[in-house]
């Protein structure tokens, strides 16, 4: 029987409840629903046990982890009216290279580092990583800070015989794939794109820092989704729309207009309603199994079958 | 320089509007919008001459055939003020097979014969195809009736060393080909289909055809919908809508319902409003090519290349 | 104190579950939402007892009725974990006019029958009414069946001293009101409406009574909507669509084309998706309040302030 | 028969051109859309000439008013190829208080002067008034700059015997009008409102102005949507979106969530696509011929029947 993978998590945002509770009412119910690979490599949903967790707001430390998760300004719902305590206390997050030492030593037994904080601190993303190495586990950076993609840290990673998997995740099924998927299927069928639009409009604290910081991440959307075709320039992004009443919503309006045979008009109008936190969830529940596996094989380094899961790999522009 | 492509039209209705209207917009403009292939092994879709026409309705027959696309209940609208008349003058179309003869006559010197007449007279259909066998024709049947998938016909054509095209054309981006995309990128994703519908509104006399005939459509598009994914059953059709003020608009409502990580709900609505006709004719411009390119390289029966746009090629069920 | 109301029920189907659920939840959580007037001529919302229950479903007589509000096809979902036992048994509905004794026995002691049974059983409705005269009760008829509107009846009820209230339930926010609305506000603000559509789905078991006799309900539906301005011939009704999946949901899509100054064109699409049967049951409660306050005011025959809750009240046309 | 107005406009932007081409339209068809009172107090909408133009742009300067009013950054679409010359040449506007007296005189002849230029230069405003006082004609000032509710700038048209109105054109049919009759639709039937966003996306040149000086606008839009019911609190604003591709268009997003009794839910998503000048045009057409009347009836200061088409009138604060 296969040994279940001990996971420590750095940040108890929603992001963490979803993947918290998500695996709790797996177990719980048997019922396999929004997940891509059921099992993995032999690791099943329910192979995952949390054995450390740390954050920074004080309402959380000292708390079970499966309380903490639900502390604000965390809005993510309760998925399930019975989640039992996971025994796992959470700690005092780092707050400066001084403590690298302690964390390493409170990290120890686990396999796998989540780091799963807030993105834009990146000497603190940096901070984890250096003490995952220390304590000999595989470090997955789901934020946008650079990680996986600083050759040095990557080179320290391969040199200690541990797995490097970021940085920043794909969003399982989130407005960027579904535009992408449209625009896609417009130019394979031979209709000329006029002009397509995206409003994105949130309600989380993740949402809420975006919104603050959206310019560069506003363009590397616009990238994404017009990099492999003739739509560039004809793409418009709204500025992002922070709305608190969606709470763990994200709501998306796409437009598309284009010209069939003859110049004759096509318009697609969509709206997408997700919860936002799901879909990484979702793809963080591969990722740690892809680390798990990696660090048991003793494959070192950025695993190649993580490349469609994150969205700047080693080699992408820091 | 490549010889033009001399094409005979069985059928003048909003199909055939689409197409000489769209060929001779972009005659005059040499704009390509809407077009799948620019140029099809050597062939712009400007090379193509019209050399006969038929129709039933007697306000078509006698008629120049730029004037005869905008007798109702034709009502794709007019695409270009200036268009000029094409000299072909409209004949009376086949009513039994006795006269099979005399349009076979009629059809010398077509190299494609392109069959767009109403669905649902198959033995029409079969007689015209007979008519294109005499008169040494490709034939390219675009409704749904059984003729490149009556194998006794398709040996015949073979024999005589002509290609035959058909049946039933793939719509170049109709409500089927978007809704069943983002059915697979759902599963693509790691989501699970909860459930789904879709509404067509529709305002053409074939669409109202449609809507009298729509049993068997529905149980098909159905099929196609749901083929390779586990969504059997849970995708829904609401009846056909035949509302004239749409006059040669399509417009299809789709809902998807589905569950993302943790039993977390995904909720996507789309509306898409096309000129139905356009689709139609976006794809005969690239059948017609194909027919013309295969007689003149004597490859006979059905073209391979054609598949893609057709949704019963020879060898499925009548 | 306000003593409560006593009500008997004619059919324990979707809207009977709504109301008494949603009473069941007002009384445990305080809660008042979706209410028209908290406080009707002083009765509240919680007023009310339940104290009769008739269904022709063998799977219904016989159990409770906060039981048998969950027998399919009813489908209106759970509204409470928590719903007391109501210490009222589902009895064996009237099936012949030899039954009306039977019944007016069994109602004895009931202020107010609430007539809910499917409609399309006119005998059926008018027996309940005689055997609510009998028993000295108030009537409602929420179906669209002739009780109110039927003179004969309506007489002897004024003649007993007793209130009749009917014909057929207005939505409380449904699409028509949200077309009749928005096609109102058009023309109040100078638009030139050029045409216009509604999409109607459900998937509850009235819904599909519907879409099965859904000729005079979708010509009833035209004119209530063009009623009132030059709309008439510019409104059209896509067929009734029952979609299993949606349960008890309506959904409906409304388009809305028209021209602004100098023939500009304004679009208006809206998606409606609400609960069914709750529409109803917020109608439903302020009726019952009326027809109790009319009984013990001895207000016979048709309160007048009932008209805006009923699409056929006395004097509309059979 | 009914002398024709003599109209001055200062401003030649998407506004003007919309007024100007619908006129037209109108006086070559004889169709009337989008037009609320066909004949207002006598005047028609055909009953309008235009007797001098102001404008600021080098590009603008010195040509034909109906050449003026197509170039950039308008881009208000040609609504007929046939437009006369107007005979109006543009002049240059008034950049300073010195030149007041410069405009008066070549504003002699005019009866109404409609003041249509980019909102935000009161200043410019004010002297324009002026110039209008000392020209003996009645003046509209359609921008949001305080004009008529400059108390004593309204004192001094009334002195003059000459009609002031003003100030900020409400819409025909924009997002808060559609929006607010929703809101209050769902406020009368008794359902409890959750919450509410609106999004709204445009593309002309005023729009990007707005989109720059959001705020306070902003709260005004929010203020207007919730000013009359317990909405306070639960309507939000997404930021405006300039997105040049809709060019003349203007697109609202606006979703609302309610509970209906039982506290089911209740869900409306609404897209809205107009030609955002045609609106302002559609209103400043009656606004012209009230100024008209007042002024032909000898009555001073602000005329009560323009209040409905004006969100700023005398009285509220500047």
């Amino acid at each position: 029987m296969i040994e279940r993978v001990k996971v420590a998590v750095i940040g108890v945002g929603n992001n963490v409840s979803a993947l918290v509770q998500g695996i709790a009412l797996h177990c719980a119910t048997g019922r396999l629903v929004g997940v891509r690979r059921p099992v993995l490599d032999g690791l099943g949903v329910g192979d995952i046990d949390f054995v450390a967790a740390f954050a920074l707001s004080p309402e959380k430390v000292g708390k079970d982890l499966t309380e903490a998760i639900f502390v604000p300004p965390n809005n993510f719902p309760r998925l399930t009216s019975e989640l039992p305590l996971s025994g796992v206390t959470v700690r005092r997050g780092l707050t400066g290279a001084t403590e690298v030492e302690r964390v390493a030593g409170e990290l120890a037994g686990a396999e796998v580092v989540l780091y799963a904080a807030p993105s834009g601190r990146q000497e603190t993303a940096q901070a984890y990583a250096e003490a995952a190495l220390r304590a000999g586990a595989a470090f997955i950076n789901i934020t946008s800070d650079a990680v996986a993609r600083d050759p040095q840290l990557l080179d320290r990673f391969v040199a200690a015989g541990l797995p490097l998997l970021g940085d920043d995740l794909t969003s399982q099924f989130g407005t960027s794939v579904v535009h992408h998927a449209l625009l896609r299927l417009l130019e394979e069928r031979g209709l000329t794109l006029i002009s397509s639009y995206q409003v994105n409009l949130g309600g989380t604290e993740d949402f809420r820092n975006l919104v603050e910081n959206s310019n560069t991440k506003m363009q590397s959307k616009l990238n994404a989704l017009t990099a492999d075709e003739s739509a560039a320039g004809r793409v418009e992004l709204a500025p992002l729309g922070y709305l608190p009443h969606l709470e763990s919503h994200k709501v998306a309006h796409i437009n598309i207009e284009a010209q069939a045979w003859g110049g004759t008009s096509v318009s697609l109008d969509l709206k997408l309603k997700v919860h936002d936190p799901s879909g990484g969830a979702g793809v963080t529940i591969d990722l740690i199994r892809i680390a798990a596996n990696a660090l048991r094989q003793r494959r070192a380094g950025y695993p190649a079958e993580a490349a469609p899961l994150l969205k700047s790999p080693p080699g992408t522009s820091v």
